[in-house]
């Protein structure tokens, strides 16, 4: 079928046509008629439609060879689907408990039929409603430790994995997190937009500040040149979906082979600027909050250690294997981890800064109503980010500190 | 033309097949039995035929489908080829003065034909014969800095980079540098040799120390992910030719997108193995070669640093587009440079181990026939290494005096 734009009827009509999602959502002697098709209309880059007949239901997800958000005058190649999908299947073959299920996918199309999450929802919103969720952050480690090591250089034979990074290879996304994140935030740029008290002289301040620039050049520049593993690539807490037992991370159309920290930063900024987002008296939501900063770290870095370990005792590679070898190895994987909360620290500072300056904002402080509240936390934003960026920590708990002192 | 290997017939018939070469021996009248063709035999990989009509020659490279040093039996794709004709014509329209003329080159053959450089000799054996040459350190300096930069994010833009990097993933032979530089050097590997004098312990020492075996990781990785910018990726006093007025670098078919640091180290590192290689009372050549390591480094720092300003300048990008911002993005220049210097020593450290104790050997230090003094210079070169890859220098003369010392 050559590509053309689906809308609610034309769903059907695909899925008639395609046994392998017929089937998930109709018995063979049901016609389409029986399929209730929404399109659920908060993409800002595709046209998500939910496909219901009774319980049974699926997603079916297209790229639109536009920035759906802005409309058709921002061209974004559709082929993005292809790389969404391919690292939907590798998430999925390492990580399978945390990815949705993939019924089929069609690259000329630009399209992918997908379990629906009807029984969870997004962890931004939940955070914004106070939820609390006791699983999340082991799963969301185990999410990120698993996906990291497993496409990285020590697990991946060499060709392999340089086939990978070829083939993820995502030129058009990482522009805009180049753009968006790394670039436009700290000049004076048309795309930028501020919430109608900030305090200007704040981010001037930050726009001129030598260390902080040349800590955001270093930053940018690795995240364009160290292919370390297969990134999600966007793992804030809108990509997350979830209930009180399961956790699913969706929407890797950002995925590409990037530094490590990026992707681990990028998700603990989201949780800190929950954070300063609550009020004063949400003692107990600031308690839980800080504890996913803490454990998602250290749960994190636990089980990535323990999968390079695992590894390498598994390979007995010749050159560790003399007395003492094992412990050289560990204490070079401890050296790796450390760099990789030094990225973490850095990346988080920067997403702290764009969601704040930059053209996308988060719900949890964007959304708070009163405004002069609202350019208060931002500046308190901006001011942790200015630390974390500049200073250096030697743990998880100084960052944390650093996040809640007031 | 479907391939086939070719000898010094069939070159001829070759010649009298394709007119933008021909035209280069050959007038048109002209048949071709006036044409000499002979086989050079001393390439690792290749078949190299120079071709003469009295003065006018021509050179054909050709790749077959193994390792010709070993044999058949070690296959190795002739693809790599086409790999080493694209980064000829990169360099080539980068660094001109420094590359050879490309007259016509073949995929499909796995060929190149090129200019003869019979006015020139090869770098490692001219030193090996102590001649001098005033232009060298200014003229590789210069094909460094502009290779390197111009190919790096700083100069190209974002999609065009990732393009590039994709063109040149290297899977073949970066696999070969990962074992014979990175890994087999520092472990009990059947591939490795010694000299029948060399003091193994020696060579224990260094195998089983923690720092270095931490260090040798780190630089492996970073070779592994780094990005940055189409390597030579093989830039040793072998792939020199040159003479007293001109400079030539020739076979780059290790060219990848790699970290800048790896063509800097190996250059530095073989003319620190070749200053180690001479006798006591030969001063004049010693300071020569100190002299050489100086301004190579001096050079290419300052050549890659005015190229980063100038580009800068001539762009004037928004974000360091502010009062004091150009001094500002100096300050990340000279501490990315800095970062360049770290990686340049370790990976010049890499080579010195791996030159030493690996399959391959320098002839300047190979060469020496007292088999006690050759063993005596590897200690040597093995100690200097050791220390290079674990202390840290502030600057290039403190990496002459750790070369230099007694």
């Amino acid at each position: 079928m050559s590509y053309k734009v689906l809308d609610e009827n034309s769903v059907k009509e695909y899925i008639d046509k395609t046994p392998q999602i017929r089937k998930i959502v109709l018995n063979d002697d049901e016609p389409i008629d029986k399929l209730q098709v929404s399109e659920i209309g908060d993409g800002n880059l595709n046209y998500v439609y939910t496909v219901y007949n009774g319980d049974r239901t699926l997603i079916i997800k297209q790229a639109v060879p536009f920035l759906r958000c802005v409309g058709e005058e921002y061209p974004l190649d559709r082929n993005r689907m292809i790389i969404e999908i391919e690292a939907l299947k590798r998430e999925k073959e390492i990580a399978p408990a945390f990815v949705p299920d993939i019924y089929h996918d069609s690259y000329e199309m630009s399209l992918v039929a997908m379990q629906n999450l009807n029984k969870h929802k997004i962890l931004r919103g939940e955070m914004i409603n106070r939820e609390i969720f006791p699983f999340l952050s082991e799963h969301i480690s185990t999410f990120l430790a698993d996906t990291l090591f497993y496409t990285t250089d020590f697990y991946l034979d060499s060709a392999t994995k340089k086939d990978e990074v070829k083939r993820f290879i995502n030129k058009e996304l990482c522009k805009i997190t180049e753009d968006f994140i790394f670039t436009h935030p700290y000049e004076e740029n048309e795309t930028n937009s501020y919430s109608p008290k900030l305090d200007m002289s704040v981010v001037k301040e930050f726009r001129e500040n030598k260390e902080i620039k040349k800590a955001v050049a270093k930053l940018r520049y690795k995240f364009m040149t160290e292919a370390q593993a297969l990134l999600h690539g966007d793992l804030h807490t809108g990509s997350i979906m979830l209930n009180k037992e399961e956790t699913y991370v969706i929407d890797p159309e950002f995925a590409f082979y990037g530094p490590i920290g990026f992707d681990v930063g990028i998700y603990l900024a989201n949780l800190a600027m929950s954070y300063l987002s609550l009020e004063d008296n949400e003692e107990e939501y600031k308690e839980y909050v800080k504890g996913m900063i803490v454990d998602t770290w250290e749960l994190f870095s636990k089980k990535f250690k323990d999968n390079m370990i695992n590894h390498e005792k598994s390979q007995k590679s010749l050159q560790w294997d003399y007395e003492g070898g094992l412990e050289h190895f560990e204490s070079y994987v401890d050296s790796f981890i450390e760099d990789i909360f030094k990225d973490s620290v850095g990346f988080m500072a920067c997403e702290m800064f764009r969601r704040t300056v930059g053209l996308a904002k988060v719900a949890d402080v964007a959304g708070i109503e009163d405004q002069d509240r609202r350019a208060e936390v931002e500046k308190k934003v901006l001011k942790k980010a200015s630390n974390l960026i500049t200073k250096s920590y030697a743990n998880i708990d100084e960052v944390v500190k650093e996040i809640t002192d007031e």
